[in-house]
């Protein structure tokens, strides 16, 4: 008998946002909710994410503690040819294994610049020992997967092409649905209605977001689960509810 | 004798950001660049972030482990009045200490709500033992400081605020300076020059940071030091570095 949708495993996934420009204020990220997404299609959960400074050791102990309890870890940043892109040694360090020049990244560097090849442009065929490497349609420079880890470019086109290529590629569960409810109501005032719909339909989550607008407050009622029946059910009971306090809400997000 | 600035006590700083609608890809988080250039001003480097789900012990996790080994900790998000508003539990549970009302905060709220208040209203005054709160202009609901974790609110306005009433209150060093050198170059053929000036200059970084628009590449150079000679002396050397390699670089960001 198959599981019901809510209670299958969930395969999760961490984020580590390699990058002194993000924690300086100086860049805003982009990759977090974008990997976010496509996470969620593949039928897996981003649970948690880090920024760590470009510091061989900040970044070791963050890939180690995420890889030992997710089922897969990004890392964004940090993979270009310059001295400040750590990443792929600080990540051979994290598996205890020496960085070598993968053959075919190797070969692929050395066909898109010919003759203009440096040093430091074959940094970028480095890998952590074992690794494989990721394609992307956008520069020569290639992804790095090492066992369930993988290493994607920090520039958002770049990072992207690289997920295009691992599409479908990775195991995961259900994808989580989730349907808005928003309303121009304090949250404070349906705080009970909230924790009771939560309450009573198993395998929902139900999160409240305030806004406050132009003067007018308000707050979008999410509900998350695998399950779409019981999704519709949660939503129907936020609905009726707020109705019954004379709230009048809309059937999407505000 | 005083210190060289470089050399001088760095004070440092983690942010936990509370947020399973961070981490579904709903919300972009706006708090970490306001903050990291807040505490800058306060001369407190913000050295790692983490986003985390809206579950106790991950919530307990982060802030134990940032707090042990950073100056300050700020959390954003969950201080709100319904379900999914469980910082103020977690973080009593990382201190180990019961939650209380605090009776400054409940007579704030009480004075705001009047003969409007409720159970869930009154959430918002919930505080770990012995901790005190944070005003804000923002709201009646406030922040709250309990050893060195600062629990603020995810709403960027309301974090804003109270984050204005903290302006000057904690200690810190020298706030890091920087100056950015812009050039349409590939970073790989500079990525030596960047490599020889960080490493000739004490006390500088030197941060690459490609970009590729409208179909031309190209990089920005950033440099920071707590020292403002030597960022200019780092600036100067780069500047002179591209030009005698042919490129035409500009003083400031492209």
């Amino acid at each position: 008998m198959e599981q019901p949708a809510h209670k299958k495993r969930i395969y999760t996934a961490a984020l580590v946002i390699i990058g002194d420009e993000i924690l300086s204020g100086r860049t805003q990220d982009a990759n977090l909710a974008y990997l976010a997404k496509w996470l969620n299609v593949q039928g897996i959960r981003l649970k948690e994410a880090r920024v760590v400074a470009d510091e061989q050791p900040a970044i070791v102990e963050a890939v180690n503690a995420c890889r030992a309890r997710h089922d897969y870890v990004f890392t964004t940043g940090g993979i270009g040819p310059t001295h400040d892109d750590i990443t792929v040694d600080a990540i051979a360090a994290a598996f205890q294994v020496p960085v070598v020049l993968h053959p075919r990244a190797e070969a692929m560097l050395r066909a898109h610049y010919a003759e203009r090849i440096t040093e430091a442009r074959l940094r970028m065929a480095r890998v952590p020992q074992g690794a494989d490497i990721i394609e992307n349609k956008g520069s020569a420079a290639p992804g790095v997967r090492v066992g369930n880890v993988f290493i994607l470019a920090g520039i958002p086109t770049v990072m992207r092409a690289m997920l295009d290529s691992l599409d479908g590629a990775l195991e995961g569960g259900d994808p989580v649905l989730s349907r808005t409810v928003g309303a121009h109501v304090a949250e404070s005032e349906v705080a009970e209605l909230l924790r009771t719909v939560e309450a009573d339909i198993e395998g929902v989550q139900v999160g409240s977001y305030p806004f406050w607008r132009q003067g007018k407050i308000g707050a979008n009622f999410v509900v998350r689960s695998t399950d779409v029946e019981r999704v519709n059910a949660a939503c129907g009971a936020i609905l009726d509810g707020l109705r019954a306090l004379g709230v009048d809400p809309v059937d999407g997000e505000l």
